[in-house]
């Protein structure tokens, strides 16, 4: 198997082979005076006319209802951090390719030069007439939740941090299917989870919404809890969510008797000795990328029945593709407002569905399963009406 | 031949159909694990990284190489006026499958929720760093000459507004072959405008640098000169460097013994009379759309010699696609920093020599000439060291 290493090598050639993963290509060739006349001047005045008059219609005359905008201020770059604009550029082309192969969308990266909330909130908001949908991407928490926050409700068009959703709905998927493995209701088990960050919250909020009443939330302080010293801001809020037996202290502490166990932190940061202290049959996520916090090997020699990570070349990957290019294509085809948690569940258990007979080492569908992203679209539309 | 009418039908079904004009696609497939980790990760980690540290390096690993974003506001989209984002739309995707089709230039457009000057500014500096160029289109005068020389000035990528600099090139290039037509030398031509927009004033200071030292330009009011009441703006710096004369008074007074005459007014502006009082072999620009400023039957009853529109049912059509698909072409291979004007007139030189023996039917080659955009790529390149 290829290191990451080779395949930094092999993705530094082929991407400069390539100068970059995207084309924008014309639907219709301009091969006769026709087509000219007809796809721009004198023709293309009616089309802009009917669409200044008629606002809706814009998702059916021009390219508004099938493109979305993948938009980064390069301050999370995958686990790299802070790269900046540019340096977020080749992932967002990658987010891109992605939505196309995978859902038929037409996104397209738009990476920032700056940092400010304020100002990237008034960037995306001027920017968004040509776009049916806002995928935000590799912002840093704490921005990431007021930019969300502030766009979902400033934009009449679906707005989606991927790093916090589409984690959080792959996490859900692969929990229900881990329930199934190891016999125990989703909604009775113990969750900890390590890591308070853009992922780490939306994963929490999800379980909740989800049914699940136990989720404990650590940061590098400790356990979350309401009378924790000095807690202010997102994790005050999510203090009084979660945590419900008001536990304190640290990760010692927090995963006795825990069902599952979710890394979003970083490399090394749970032992087996943790692992050791969970209820049996336990279920450990490690999703720091490339270097879980925990190895799936030390993982079960310490008691792991279930394993997942964020890496391709171990079982049970956590992919945020399984989730985000269906999420977006169902929101586009019914034209909805914004992306539900509602809809986030439905998403979570159609990827669940995709593994017919889950097995420890397959809670979670490959992204190259046949039909996902329509399975995910199809979950989305349902119960939703068009605007 | 179809009617403008015929026309936005066609337009308005075929744009239903298609559900706008642009597709962005993958350059690679993601059709197994190894193009997934090539492409995206674990691999493009290593390009990211690599880009962050040399950012120069992104126009040979990332798309803004070969990207330009087609920006408008919408405030003056063809002859159609104030339509706003959404309206401009179908337009300004026309407007990038030119850039593909005629150029090979991935461009994509931005229609902006504002037509404030310092927003337009601020909005295209901070998406700037995906692109390679900015090609600004349909903003209203006298907003769009701001706008153009503060993003010329603040941004690193060469900016153009089309609607200024195209129509300029493409007048010049076709006053280089109507001179020859009447064999008269373009630099001692008396030139007469009708207009001071935005294409008025390019046009304008485009022939005074090609050599041409009698530009007369009149607006609304008359012929502009420096001690007319009430100047300002653009047009005192207009009035200094056009009619060395010091003409005053309408456009029946400024055509007297005029060479050429120019139009990019409005419907009608121009009569037989005022064409009458022209020196011999006259030549007439009528450039408002769909509806000329003096029809070419017309002008050429009232002694014309060589007559062109902007339509293209009519010989001689000024279109503006002759010039900026090859420009952006240039610029982008020759990694320029800016479109300087000596580009601009090499430009309309390559532009005007596509046409190996111009009589007065044919002085502007078609849209549809092979070669045509190459051809101009390499006189923009011409001299141009990389950056």
């Amino acid at each position: 198997m290829a290191t990451k290493k080779d395949y930094g090598k092999k993705a530094l050639a082929a991407h400069k082979k390539l100068r970059g993963k995207l084309s924008v290509v014309p639907k219709q060739k301009l091969d006769s005076v026709d087509a000219w006349s007809t796809m721009y001047t004198p023709g293309v005045g009616a089309v802009s006319s009917h669409v200044a008059k008629k606002e809706k219609d814009a998702r059916q005359y021009t390219m508004k209802g099938n493109t979305v905008a993948v938009v980064s201020d390069g301050s999370a770059v995958l686990g790299l951090g802070n790269l900046g604009a540019l340096g977020s550029l080749p992932v967002m082309e990658g987010k891109c390719v992605i939505f196309k192969e995978m859902a038929d969308v037409d996104a397209f990266p738009i990476v920032l030069d700056t940092q400010n909330p304020d100002e990237i909130v008034e960037t995306v908001k001027r920017i968004a007439p040509g776009f049916g949908g806002i995928n935000l991407e590799d912002i840093a928490a704490p921005h990431c939740f007021e930019i969300e926050e502030r766009l979902k409700k400033e934009l009449p068009i679906p707005v989606m941090h991927d790093d916090q959703h589409g984690t959080a709905i792959v996490v859900l998927a692969g929990l229900i299917n881990a329930a199934k493995v190891v016999k125990k209701k989703l909604e009775g088990m113990k969750v900890v989870i390590v890591g308070a960050g853009a992922a780490g919250r939306a994963i929490a909020l999800i379980l909740i919404k989800a049914g699940i009443k136990n989720v404990v939330v650590l940061d590098r302080a400790g356990v979350i809890h309401t009378k924790r010293k000095g807690i202010s801001g997102y994790k005050k809020e999510l203090a009084k969510v979660t945590n419900p037996n008001g536990l304190s202290g640290g990760l010692n502490t927090a995963v006795e008797d825990a069902d599952v166990l979710i890394g979003v932190s970083g490399p090394g940061k749970i032992a087996q000795m943790h692992v050791e202290k969970m209820a049996d049959d336990a279920i450990v996520f490690a999703l720091a990328n490339p270097v879980p916090e925990i190895f799936p090997d030390d993982a079960k020699r310490a008691g792991a029945k279930v394993v997942a990570t964020g890496r391709s070349d171990y079982p049970n990957q956590v992919n945020n593709a399984l989730a985000f290019p269906g999420i977006f294509r169902g929101a586009l085809d019914a034209e909805v407002r914004d992306i539900t948690d509602d809809m986030k569940i439905r998403a979570a258990k159609a990827i669940a569905s995709m593994v017919k007979k889950p097995i420890a080492a397959k809670i979670i569908p490959s992204v190259m399963t046949k039909g996902l992203s329509a399975k995910v679209a199809k979950a989305v539309k349902q119960k939703t009406r068009r605007r």
